[in-house]
């Protein structure tokens, strides 16, 4: 079995962009990342996209005058961009194929022009459980609990925002204050609009070879994928906990790391302020309940032990589904090099990405990728 | 390395089942084929559909029992199902899962309820190249050339729909005859609505596991895929030939196999009559120009020298998209075993299964996939 390197990676800009498709998205990063690996071509493709049309990924990589590869579409809800990582990672292992790209892309602006309605044939689209509500449910049980503040919710914003002042491919990032963020306009209660990700449209890719052994190689230390999760509602923990909680275990073994606190930086499924103190919960960082303290005590600012979503996270770059992925493993290979000027977590050796995925029928299935980078 | 075996294959029903759902489908074809193989649960699943939503695998798999596996979903084109199964043999092969599932589902009735109007931002639906045209472009060619008649592709109806008759698996199983065929409703000059494939919902699966050496298994030899095939519309060949010919080629290389005449029986990718004769030809079934007379003349029919199609193929069975290539693996699977009663082919111990894709946008890639199953 082969070791495995990043050897590239790229992403588009982020943001609306309604104007521009999904070729214009996926163009935009496939370059980038194949000039970043110093390569022109690839020996086969994943490409994660939840809306992207049928056949949309043979288009675009013709337009950049990749044929005659494989090319295979995955959907894996929020999860596609790191799941098609997954299973590039797993053809570069096994021996598979040699040089492979991941492809992440989404345009978000044309899939939902309109209102976003739960779907009324599933049981909780009856219940209006879109994904703000089923994430204000999990705030409002932690609430109850005291297990966190609304101060605490908001300071994931901020700090991310913050964190977003240092990286120019985010596309909201100007500060945000505590009062600010409380202020904004409520979207599902306690969650406020500033403590949900943005529209954004955007792609993002990376390049996978067996690694060379060059001093500074960033290499594949884990890629551990969970699906098909169905949400226990008589478990201790809110929604997504335990799923986070057992796929960590799983890319931790992999890894042979002992440790979370082994990891130096971190980038996590934020899709709402709830979402980051779940997930820094349930990877470790923080103790039950705890994890809305420690946003404050910042543990988990640029400069803290445990560094979580230096990039700004989804809250800043928002959440193209596929593309999300696959831009948090753009962002922790250039932790990891050195290459993240004023948001760069100081001696970044080892990084994880977490991407959660709800499916769009949450009670139905859950996914989870963790991937565990190391700078050699 | 493992060897590969299929320990059990399921269908649901085909045909229109516009009051059928996906999961209603899926769950009937799976629970067919976790019994066919003895067991209950699997390791991971690959799921193959072109428009079944986002989420949807997930979904169908929990109303099954089958939780808490990896579960992922494949879109290519046409090829999705066998794509599907390509992915499930890889992983079963190199030991990254145990017993692994490949769904493939597509309610169709639904999907295209509508008059389906190629989409205009494409170049070729600015030109109305539907895909009935397409095929349409390839039979004007040949009948142009003298490569077939009109008689000839018509032949391809009158044998599939014949081997139909031996398949309770079939929606369409009457016979019809060559003035039949002709006679019938232009869809696309020179195919009429009995040379195209009609509209069928349906799912199919297969059960991948280690082989175990037991007599009469069927092992899995080879399972090549190609896709981001461009059509050079320069070839000697119409479109489709080209990207069979050197899948096969992938194909037979990889089985260790010399020649196609060692193979016993064919289930190839029979949406218009001129593709099952360019398909042939692509195959060396027939030399180039020569596939309708081999139908003619028997040769393609059970009981000739080269049986093509004792399903009835898609002609018979209709093209639920995603699950078209399973079914096809599941006839090959029945025939290898001696299970196919009134269509089955003496003493078959090879069979190859080929699917064609053409994406949406058909020159901006093709996709092929052919396996070879053999009874051990």
């Amino acid at each position: 079995m082969n070791r495995v390197a990043v050897h590239g990676v790229g992403t588009s800009r982020f943001g609306r962009q309604p104007d521009r498709d999904l070729l214009a998205l996926a163009a935009e990063a496939v370059t980038e990342a194949l000039s970043d690996a110093g390569t022109d071509s690839v020996d086969a493709v994943w490409v994660g996209t939840v809306f992207g049309a049928p056949g949309v990924a043979q288009r675009v990589l013709r337009s950049l005058g990749i044929t005659e590869v494989p090319i295979i579409t995955v959907e894996n809800a929020c999860a596609s961009g790191t799941t098609a990582f997954v299973e590039a990672h797993e053809a570069v292992r096994t021996g598979r194929y040699g040089r492979v790209l991941a492809l992440g892309v989404e345009q978000m602006s044309s899939a939902f022009s309109g209102p976003i309605v739960p779907d009324a044939t599933d049981p909780e689209g009856v219940s209006g459980l879109a994904m703000p509500a089923l994430y204000a449910m999990s705030a409002s049980r932690y609430l109850h609990d005291g297990a966190v503040t609304t101060e605490q919710l908001a300071a994931v914003s901020v700090k991310n925002r913050a964190h977003a002042v240092g990286n120019p491919r985010a596309p909201f990032r100007d500060r945000v204050s505590v009062e600010e963020v409380l202020g904004s306009r409520m979207i599902a209660d306690p969650l406020t609009l500033l403590q949900c990700c943005p529209t954004s449209d955007g792609a993002a890719a990376a390049i996978l070879a067996p690694a060379t052994g060059t001093p500074g190689e960033i290499t594949v230390r884990a890629a551990a994928m969970r699906s098909g999760r169905v949400w226990d509602q008589s478990s201790a923990h809110v929604w997504g906990h335990d799923i986070v909680r057992d796929t960590a275990t799983d890319a931790l073994e992999a890894a042979a790391i002992d440790s979370i606190r082994d990891i130096d930086v971190f980038e996590v499924h934020d899709a709402f302020t709830i979402g980051e103190i779940v997930t820094t919960e349930a990877l470790g960082i923080a103790a039950v309940g705890e994890g809305g303290a420690a946003v404050v005590a910042g543990t988990t600012s640029l400069g803290g032990a445990m560094p979580v979503n230096p990039s700004g996270g989804l809250l800043s770059r928002g959440h193209p589904l596929g593309a999300t992925g696959l831009a948090q493993i753009a962002e922790i290979t250039w932790q990891l090099r050195g290459q993240a000027a004023a948001r760069q977590v100081d001696s970044a050796r080892l990084g994880l990405v977490e991407t959660m995925g709800g499916g769009v029928s949450v009670l139905d299935g859950n996914a989870c990728v963790i991937t565990i980078l190391e700078a050699s």
